[in-house]
């Protein structure tokens, strides 16, 4: 099976962006990730912290923060807006060339679109909680208390602009548990049907 | 990583079963599917086929008919006894060594009591449609109602014994549409990390 871009839809904590880095380097492939976040900077004047927090998770204003938030002249709040170029970045990007994309619907966008592998990677929360401990440190705030936060408003976010629901094993092609099967055999995997 | 058992769940029509047996062939252990109904039948004197139908599905006169049918003096169904039994016949082949078990909630009942690798097979509607014509032949119900009916009653049959969510990538260590990978590729992918 040939495949030519790989999308990684991932649990905040389950190392879905270090597996996404190492199939790349494996493939000798690009991994688009925090480039995104650069080339949508470039082309909105967004700031990258806006668009690193608001291209994935709704507002933790939730949604009646964004029901409340301003709206412009045809009732589309900031972050629909940067929905809109971030899709266009994510469907350019995928003409390039093979690559490994890394979160932000890239599934959604592409479906039937480009000859995909959709990959969703998991664990679960005591993995989690010990993953992001040990990656970005110790917080004022409990890890689980953090993870379901982030779960919970990503969840959100892609319901509200895929109108599907996140985590179903239908929408991927392959969805792994990085916590029982390890990053090493997760990039094995993943690498191994492209 | 070494997993003693490993438990196949599977939409109809995806060729989870036919993946269980490779799996097992090529590992050289056995694999557990009809071998369940034959012991629960004997446990049980229950006849193969009420066994078959309702052993993974709600009756198809759905809950009502489920709530409203023949109960014992504890109130019990008799699908309810049927669950009873194999849930002891499944917990009991476990025991017995590495093994593959397709369906019947084994991933829920062995949790945290075996080292299992936890496997979900799915595949959309229509290729599950191509396989069910291919292999079970055309029926006076198009292949697609015979689906929707199979995946409403099963995922109401897991729900029900379970308490948990059918289809949720979060329940699996892995979770593979045979239809975009191709049950070959499904099949060296669970042999490799047994």
């Amino acid at each position: 099976m040939t495949k030519r871009i790989i999308t990684i839809s991932r649990e905040f904590g389950s190392g879905g962006r270090t597996i996404g880095r190492e199939v790349a380097a494996r493939l000798g492939i690009p991994c688009y990730d925090q480039e995104i976040i650069d080339e949508i900077a470039e082309k909105s004047g967004l700031a990258r912290d806006y668009i690193s927090e608001h291209g994935e998770y709704v507002s933790s204003a939730g949604w009646w923060g964004s029901l409340l938030g301003s709206r412009d002249y045809y009732g589309n709040s900031p972050q629909d807006t940067l929905w809109s170029i971030q899709s266009r970045v994510i469907l350019d990007l995928a003409e390039k060339g093979p690559c490994v994309i890394v979160g932000r619907c890239a599934d959604h966008l592409l479906k039937g679109k480009a000859d995909c592998l959709t990959v969703f990677i998991h664990a679960s929360l005591e993995k989690r909680a010990e993953r992001i401990v040990h990656v970005y440190g110790e917080s004022s705030e409990a890890p689980e208390k953090r993870l379901r936060d982030k779960d919970r408003r990503r969840k959100a976010y892609y319901q509200m602009y895929t109108d599907t629901e996140w985590g179903l094993a239908a929408n991927y092609d392959l969805a792994l548990d990085s916590g029982t099967l390890g990053i090493e055999s997760c990039v094995d995997i993943i690498a191994g049907l492209f």
